[in-house]
């Protein structure tokens, strides 16, 4: 069978195990595009692993200098060659090239591995504590172990699991990685990989610290996130698939970073609406339908007062989305779970108020306006949780604010909450309320605007709590935090300077930020002297 | 039946659902000594359970100063109370009054409790970080639910569940805790939950902050542990204990942070054992067998060359373990589990070389030298890692360096490893083979001393790779690093100044350490302004 290679060990390999094909699809059409690529079975996958296990000491023990180079080299390359990039992922994606691809995401993810290599060569994401009294010194370290990636469908470039946050904080930490593509855009990926590979190249890391497999069945996937020899797991997509990933990799002890579902509940204060509900509906409507709704973080659930200025909010909207054509989505796959997600919450009491029809060619389903009553939802919360993925919001309207806070307390974990308030101040105490019973249900409080931008800041929490992620404490965007997912925490007790990492030495070894008996600072530290 | 009560929502309740009893025993006669203790059924953990929640939203929102107060009211009446904790202590666990339990364990507790209240009084475990550009603002906050300590047999003071570093930690943090005794030391936790209720209620904390359980069957122990409701576990024991619990809380997305097991791997190079070996000899020795070698960083590994100084220390070590006294084990539990351990060892390949039986009256066993080759040690890693907890050690003796590192690069994740040079600069070479290949296999590398000290320092880590912890990147000792396991990373996204927690406001609190736009500092940020 003629299919395309695996990266593997630094080269291009035919499968070992070759188990079957998978062709990418032009979601307008549904019709398969460019070439088969494998889908491969144990062999290939112990190839990949055994090769990272061999070079994981060697790039643990690799300079940050060499590791940042790789990173930008990388950039360099993916910016070099964009125009290519853009037009295999919006073949496959149908995502807009412009400005989504081209002048968003690609942007976005060059930025993202530079920021990883400015994080490298400061050490930021080694945290280094010192504590001369007790001769004492901690930083976090590499894992010295692959880490596995699962990039998921709704970002070719950006959560790519050969370019994205996961890749670029797992390679920050100087881990190998074995990047798992995702079926909804193979061409994009490959083509993504040889760009590694010739970074790599240049840059001279060890041949084997970037791999890519394009697809395995779940027995093996499961098999391979539960082998003790692999450090961690990022994953970011379907709840089903991150928990079974999850469950393996626990079992072995094996930290697993999974971004699952949520629904981003956005509540709508009542002087905000009074003050600007035509233009929140509209602001709603874009987010709910940008990218066809593709997005972690889009607005899936509004919560809505029932009064005169909630009612001309929902006519607002539902007129929006009755009047916009049809959304095309990644897949059928896509499509058909969206498809249950809205007869999931039919089922629950919601009533469709626009929308709710898939449409023809390919992947399209009409934007889809919902709306429950907020007694209902509370009487069966999780049900009327349920993530239709795609272009399509519940709105839950609530009687008071009283009952605008228990609805927040009964959210499960959420990457995002968001507020929307007045801007004369008359909404402080409600905002104070909701917030409170809304704040540890989500990741990210967002005030005034819509949840689907996700900045890549050093401040940014793209993370929240379980079943949203399988940890509250980290987050997967965002340097340096989003690296220290990939690390171990090691100490020093009473080590030679000179046998110690760089950053741990006397010799600060240039402007690294440093907790020296509880004071940040860059100082060196005086070899023998007590630091105040 | 007459039972002690149970510390449930701010009261000494009776148990609701008895469903047996439990009472301490002296460990140098096996005789039950003290009252009778409750072991209890679904109800009353499910009330506890229940209380826990209903305040876990007020602890969260408690000013920290009263936290702090609490700690410290806490750390002064442990210290007013010394004498009858040290006396309850000593005969429930036979550890010597002096110095270890009065001079050692009681105020490195009371330290720990302070060390915790002035972390929170600077708020260095919440992390603050800015990024004005993008209007997001993020620290770590309360999980705002209940956190489960679970405390081991081997300190009645400083690991107790329910004075313990978990237990400081998680009300740092300000989450109720759920505190489970540990049998071995029934009557000194109750006292310890008396004195803890007392500055409850003098620093005004919720009631429900803090409460004690003593005793519930596995069943319901991993029923609680995978409940939802319940924020994160901390538990510190054996190996198939913490496994269970972390399976349940894994199920249900609950972070647990579990100290398992670790053989701590001690390695002489041959520079060392030439200057030194008879005073090595006693060194080990000492360490092995201090507090009847019931520490989770006892030397249970020690690496030794096959040569002239390698046989001498050998000769050293065993007759000091030949010519001691048998040590008193804290239960029938311990002593059984021991002799397992040797029993698996011995199995294995290893030679008993002094010591290996157990002895009358109590809960007595010969502290007990093992060896074995190297070259077997390597055939059968995982047996000859068995931990053999108590006053026990296996020798492995090495041909050269390069066997020296294999057996490095053997290891399991454990909690230390300690390398012993010469002062004279002849090991260097070995020091940097052996080291590298140890350090990714644990939490906490040592030169030169024995691993059971464990300060309480903001620079320590006392945690390791899995199977000595469930996560390579937490440590369970050192404040306000230890607090981090117990919180949710909270981010802030354009929310107006005066609706954000203390420390993320523009306004520093005081001294607050925080990460603005990529720089450490303490200062206030000026309202509109870019800060450099």
């Amino acid at each position: 069978m003629n299919v395309q290679p695996l990266l593997i060990e630094g080269d291009w390999q035919l499968p070992r195990e070759l188990v079957g094909t998978l062709r990418a699809e032009d979601p307008t059409t549904g019709e398969a595009i460019g070439p088969a690529f494998p889908i491969v079975g144990a062999a290939d996958v112990e190839a990949a692993l055994r090769a990272a296990v061999a070079v994981a000491d060697e790039l643990a023990a690799t300079p940050p200098e060499r590791i940042a180079a790789f990173l930008e080299a990388y950039a360099d390359g993916i910016e070099a060659d964009a125009d290519t990039l853009v037009a295999l992922a919006h073949a496959e994606t149908a995502l807009p090239k412009q400005p989504r691809l081209a002048a968003v995401e690609l942007p976005r993810t060059t930025g993202q591995l530079r920021q990883a290599a400015k994080a490298v060569r400061s050490y930021a994401w080694t945290s280094p504590v010192i504590d001369t009294a007790a001769g004492l010194r901690s930083h976090h370290a590499p894992l010295s172990k692959p880490v596995l990636v699962f990039g998921p469908n709704n970002f070719p470039f950006a959560f790519n699991a050969i370019a994205g946050s996961d890749f670029a904080s797992a390679i920050a930490a100087r881990n190998p990685v074995i990047a798992k593509a995702h079926p909804s855009h193979l061409a994009t990926s490959e083509r993504l990989a040889q760009l590694a590979l010739a970074a790599l190249r240049k840059s001279g890391l060890p041949s084997a610290s970037v791999q890519m497999l394009y697809h395995f069945d779940h027995e093996i996937g499961a098999k391979l996130a539960g082998d003790a020899r692999l450090g961690a797991i990022g994953f970011t997509g379907s709840r089903a698939g991150g928990l079974a990933l999850k469950a393996a990799a626990d079992a072995a002890g094996i930290p697993a970073y999974v971004e699952l579902s949520s629904v981003n509940p956005v509540f709508l204060l009542p002087g905000a609406l009074a003050e600007r509900g035509e233009a929140l509906a509209q602001e709603f409507f874009a987010s709910c339908t940008m990218g066809s709704g593709q997005f972690c973080t889009n607005p899936g659930v509004v919560i809505v007062p029932r009064d005169e200025a909630g009612d001309a909010f929902v006519a607002a909207a539902t007129a929006h989305f009755a009047n916009a054509a049809a959304s095309v989505l990644f897949s059928r796959g896509v499509l058909d779970h969206l498809r249950q997600g809205i007869a999931t919450l039919c089922a629950a009491g919601a009533e469709v108020l626009a929308g709710g029809e898939a449409a023809a060619p390919g992947y399209r389903h009409a934007p889809t306006l919902l709306s429950v009553d907020a007694a209902q939802f509370l009487r069966a919360p999780k049900a009327l949780q349920t993530e239709a993925f795609g272009p399509a919001s519940l709105l839950v309207r609530v009687d008071d604010v009283a009952q605008m806070a228990q609805v927040a307390a009964a959210f499960e974990g959420n990457l995002t909450g968001t507020l929307y308030s007045a801007t004369n101040g008359s909404d402080e105490e409600t905002w104070t309320r909701v917030a409170h019973a809304l704040r540890p249900h989500v990741g990210r409080l967002i005030g005034n605007r819509m949840p689907t931008g996700v900045a890549v800041s050093p401040a940014m929490n793209h993370g929240g709590p379980y079943p949203s992620t399988g940890h509250p404490g980290f987050t997967a965007v965002g340097m340096p935090s989003a690296i220290r997912r990939f690390t171990a925490l090691h100490c020093y007790d009473h080590v030679p300077d000179h046998q110690l990492p760089a950053e741990l030495r006397d010799h600060n070894p240039g402007g690294v930020a440093r907790c020296i008996d509880g004071c940040w600072c860059i100082d060196d530290l005086d070899q023998g002297a007590q630091h105040a």
